[in-house]
């Protein structure tokens, strides 16, 4: 996916269906030329607003379609504008289950234009069963006690954080933002069952001795839905290094009211339980917790609480910064 | 997939690429009328060697490709012997990887004749992520140190003891050879990630509070390519009852010379903790080895040195039956 882009946001009703939009102007902003807004749309990342002719006359090389809408598919009035953006001679990229390559007005006009379609929930691909076989180079993931509780910001923050510090670190995308951040990787759960440990050795292969990836953790091992994905996420990145992920508001497993969230500890135990089969000097190295919902007040407090608790640097990544986790990172 | 079957080996070269046709013939041969051998052929399950024409005007229904071919792929010259059952009015199954229906001549046969075409390791379904919601009825699965090491027998012959002691049971499979034996059922390593303990929550569904669904586990908790697999599994098929299946001779993990089993008492723990999250109430309720290469004297040791250590009825279940596994099934 070659920058500059243009980011589509379609006609979304809030921001968070533009969340792969704003995970790319927070943390990819020198990539991001413009946005393009149908009338009616209610999010807005705060880049300019660009026409499609604008941004290519511009130089803008891909138009991404960095929102999620319901169901993960792309409503029929969008489809003008990713032809009209293939017409323009840019690339398409896209995050949702539905493939662009699979909308003949879309498979047609990219074909006709010489123009390169990117699906990046459906890798390309074929990998194979994993191996276990450690890798040289070091490997951080983030896991977490839920879905959606910081582990690629979390990941994100890190790399950044080594990057300033003059380390050599790739953040590795597990999923559609992060991989749209990153220009590359895996959408994990996308993959078949039989290869997702293979598929996470390939996103991260040998490398550099003191070269870390920062691979974004998928999941909780403690969520009925997602947990399959979870492990074999760990069994391949075979981490050296594991940050745990909470947001503490959490009342129970995302999207399932009847499923309690499991304890801070017991949650890191059985993370570094899994994580030993492929890597037995696997070691946590901090928690991360997105503080942004208590009140002030009760911030430093939960954040010193679960530090003693655990005997762990802990930091909420936003407000406090990740350096003290990076500090532990030899 | 209608019965009588006719069981095309095609021209495999050992006994072990015709496990399914083997499975078929030891745990449905009511339902197996002959096998069709290429020449060269060096497998042999045992039954009438047949023709299409003769298969056809003995009322054979469906011809199954029951082996295994290296790396899953069809071979260019069975295919007439496929084309050939099609227009003798057959339907054909197969758990190969590649699909039939994406053979041009296979699938315009199928079309022309009429016929279908199942290709079970490709499930139809569209699957829902899990939910963890717990269902009616009772559930058995059973987990292994390892691939391969006598979780589909063990289901099997727990489902038929439970029929013949009257009470109610439903085999269900998960791979090729046990969906083939089932009639139907899901190749859990087939579904894509997101849907792993989805499509094992569809698997087994609500039913009469009596009634033991037996399913039939994938790969392990301990092998670093497929534990994601396997947790999926274990997630949705929220078991009341495991069962812990074990080969005792071999040395290492499947395919993996540089991985090490896990202890029986460290896996059948693992495998509990992992159920509890959908099931608190889980139990194991036996062992099951798989003794055929250990010599006679040493069989009654070995299986009384697990009872021992476990604390659970353990088993060979084709030297001594499982009855007293069945027996702790309340």
């Amino acid at each position: 996916m070659q920058p500059p882009y243009l980011l589509f946001l379609g006609d979304v009703q809030d921001q968070l269906a533009a969340k792969t939009a704003h995970g790319l102007k927070d943390w990819r902003p020198e990539r991001c030329f413009g946005q393009l807004r149908l009338p009616g749309c209610k999010a807005d990342v705060g880049l300019p607003d660009t026409s499609v002719e604008e941004a290519a006359r511009a130089g803008c090389k891909t138009m991404i379609v960095a929102v999620a809408n319901s169901g993960g598919w792309l409503a029929e009035h969008w489809i003008p504008s990713i032809v009209a953006a293939l017409e323009a001679g840019m690339d398409v990229a896209s995050g949702l289950h539905q493939r662009l390559a699979d909308i003949p007005a879309v498979a047609e006009a990219a074909d006709r234009c010489g123009r390169e379609l990117f699906d990046v929930r459906h890798p390309k691909h074929r990998f194979k069963t994993g191996t276990g076989i450690k890798r040289t180079g070091k490997r951080l993931l983030t896991v977490g006690t839920d879905c959606s509780c910081g582990k690629k910001y979390t990941a994100l923050a890190i790399e950044r954080e080594l990057l300033a510090r003059g380390r050599k670190a790739t953040f590795r995308g597990t999923g559609q933002t992060g991989i749209m951040i990153a220009g590359h990787g895996v959408a994990i759960d996308a993959v078949v069952a039989d290869f997702i440990a293979g598929a996470a050795e390939w996103l991260s292969p040998d490398n550099e001795p003191d070269h870390w990836d920062v691979i974004e953790g998928q999941g909780s091992l403690f969520h009925p839905a997602f947990a399959g994905v979870t492990l074999g996420l760990i069994h391949g990145s075979q981490p050296d290094a594991l940050v745990l992920c909470h947001e503490p508001t959490r009342r129970h497993m995302r999207g399932l009211p009847h499923q309690k969230l499991p304890g801070l500890r017991e949650c890191l135990e059985a993370n570094l339980a899994a994580a030993r089969l492929t890597n037995p000097a696997v070691r946590a190295v901090g928690v991360a917790i997105d503080t942004h919902r208590l009140d002030p007040a009760e911030r430093s407090a939960y954040l010193r609480q679960v530090e003693d608790e655990l005997g762990l640097p802990t930091v909420d990544p936003i407000a406090t910064g990740v350096g003290r986790i990076v500090d532990a990172l030899s």
